[in-house]
């Protein structure tokens, strides 16, 4: 029988929980959302109940290990979450409790977007590179760097934060505290927010204002909208050339809501990294849509224990 | 008795070859300043002459490789190199040319901003840490990174290019071919150019105003250059905040003639990034200035075959 890793990835709205196998196979998965207002124990317990629930449905299945990706930011390797909008769980010991539960196995605890890059990586539109960035382009904008065929943790596992480089040093503030970063102009709010201003909508309330719309009247043509994605496309092309410079890698994969529109972001996105990446090695980077969809969080959450020798560097 | 490599440092104007032990102490060196027009058949008889010669002087020990830092760009791991300038070679096969010489060691050849990056983490301000950038802010803008203890090549050994990071995204082309690099603002000539074309010594002659002028008048209380050096500065703080986002680096150890100012350059800088690094783990790098000065292409060069472990993953 297949070697099956418990893997759990945790968004800002919803726990989900899988069976992934040892080439990557989503065998079952369920997910539940997160419960606004929700203690931590009472979260704990919600998980638990879903993890129980996956394994009863597979027939408990023996598993080799537990694997999660959750938001950040975390102590890492420690595990210990503060999910950015999981207001329950602040410096929670999401490793520390799993490994109560399995005490024999494995469990490995990175961020969400680190996950999908390592997912990217493993089983997705970067396999065989040895040098790749994953990004997720939604709400936020995350990322996760494998370089010489190893994930990137830096010195406190927060390596691959593209989302925080300087696009625009005199641009807008950023939740992160800093000014200009990629995600203050690119993230799906910050671009319906942009598109608002000029006259996107100002007749509809906030809820039908999403970057899900503004995705949705772009692929219709609506000029503001297909200019927002544009915006959004050169902020990521200055992003990548500087991150192409550093750490000289070869492929992008770009996942995310913000991505589904397609050319309206890639098209624009080259163009810029065509303009900013001078040297030829600068320029052979391969800006790629990302392979895996809704189930990348799971495959990398799982590829930390599968794939330990490449993904998984502490203890 | 200590083993040593020979080691090489080849520069813009000079080439320098020392002995260096294993614990990173240059036991003796020589240089010699390059010919401008000579052949690549010229260089290397004169590069060939000057190992010759401090061999010689040495009492002619053994060594155990051979390690060489050049000015790029190359093609890694093959060490065929190209450095701007020195247009005598082009593609010159440097690394099959000394192996041809020393067929029994390992002969070993990186940028040489690699290399003093290497040497700061080995033998320098950054000893101790596992996650550094080394830049050399100079005539341009060179850097290296170390990360997970081990030096980080990329895709074609050209990763550490931190001057062709974007800086600002409208700024100066670049003679990379890019626009907004950080080299492109931050570059010596370019701070001269800069003080200028704004009244700094308009009435002496291109000869007297290089960097190194710039830095004297700015230390000497100068307005003009006191503002060159905060604008290369807040270039540079721009992007670190970048690099330490991306790859969550520890420590970054500033040298080359432009980081000799001091807190003129290393105080705007700190203002910057503490203005861009919003996150605590952003917050937590540390900018120091470099502790190796001029040998430290010699010690990084040596490194490559003292260290392999760490410091060579080609091979």
């Amino acid at each position: 029988m297949a070697r099956q890793v418990l893997a759990v990835d945790i968004g800002g709205t919803k726990l989900a929980v899988g069976l992934v196998d040892d080439i990557g196979a989503v065998r079952a998965s369920d997910r539940t959302p997160t419960t606004p207002g929700a203690s931590g124990e009472e979260l704990w317990d919600t998980l638990v109940g879903l993890t129980e629930r996956v394994l009863a449905d597979a027939g408990s299945p023996d598993v080799v290990g537990v694997g999660v990706g959750s938001g950040g930011p975390m102590r890492w390797p420690e595990g210990e979450i503060s999910p950015l909008n999981i207001a329950g769980w602040r410096d929670f010991p999401l490793r520390a409790r799993f490994q109560e539960r399995y005490p024999d196995l494995p469990v490995r605890v990175h961020n969400d977007a680190v996950a999908v890059a390592i997912a990217e990586h493993w089983r997705g539109a970067a396999q065989g590179t040895e040098n790749m960035l994953g990004m997720v382009v939604s709400t936020g904008v995350g990322g996760g760097l494998v370089l010489g065929g190893h994930v990137v943790d830096g010195a406190t596992g927060n390596a691959g934060h593209i989302g925080h480089t300087v696009v625009d040093a005199d641009g807008p503030s950023c939740v992160c505290g800093g000014v200009g970063c990629l995600e203050a102009v690119a993230r799906g709010p910050a671009l319906a927010q942009w598109a608002y201003e000029r006259g996107w909508r100002t007749d509809r309330p906030e809820e039908d204002r999403t970057g899900r719309d503004l995705g949705a009247d772009a692929l219709a043509g609506d000029d503001l909208a297909v200019a927002a994605f544009a915006r959004a496309g050169h902020a990521l092309g200055i992003a990548i050339a500087s991150a192409k410079a550093l750490c000289d890698i070869e492929v992008v994969a770009i996942g995310g809501g913000i991505a589904q529109v397609g050319d309206l972001l890639f098209s624009p996105l080259q163009e810029r990294l065509d303009r900013h990446a001078g040297f030829d090695f600068t320029r052979r980077v391969r800006v790629v849509p990302a392979a895996l969809g809704q189930d990348a969080g799971l495959v990398g959450a799982a590829a930390l224990v599968h794939q330990g020798d490449r993904y998984w560097s502490a203890d």
